[in-house]
């Protein structure tokens, strides 16, 4: 989304940590470029199927979802 | 990086973090996929360019360096 706002994202964000429970989602973070209009959330879930329910149900359905198993 | 392990991630996370104050980067975390290979760095950073920097002296340049200027 080309030109988000940081109240946008703040709003999306919420939006997904408000149903999240519903899928055994933790949205954890939430990044975004305006220029790009690429955002990315970081997420803890049972699977990406999860993740993305919860996206299409607060109304920003993702493009992709990977995973990311392993952190350091 | 396909079949990347934990070992070597957090290797190669603070193989960043040993040279990153040369470039004002900060490495805040990193996460990988050994199935897609796909590792993930977030930093706090002067430029695309000083990030690049240090991954290349480190020894494993990034494919792309995003801004992600928003967050929530």
């Amino acid at each position: 989304m080309r030109g988000i706002t940081a109240d946008q994202l703040a709003e999306a964000h919420q939006a997904d940590l408000a149903i999240e429970k519903d899928e055994s989602v933790h949205f954890e973070h939430a990044w975004a470029d305006p220029v790009s209009g690429v955002v990315y959330c970081l997420s803890e879930a049972p699977s990406a199927e999860a993740v993305q329910r919860v996206h299409e149900r607060a109304g920003h359905p993702a493009d992709e979802v990977h995973p990311i198993p392993l952190e350091a």
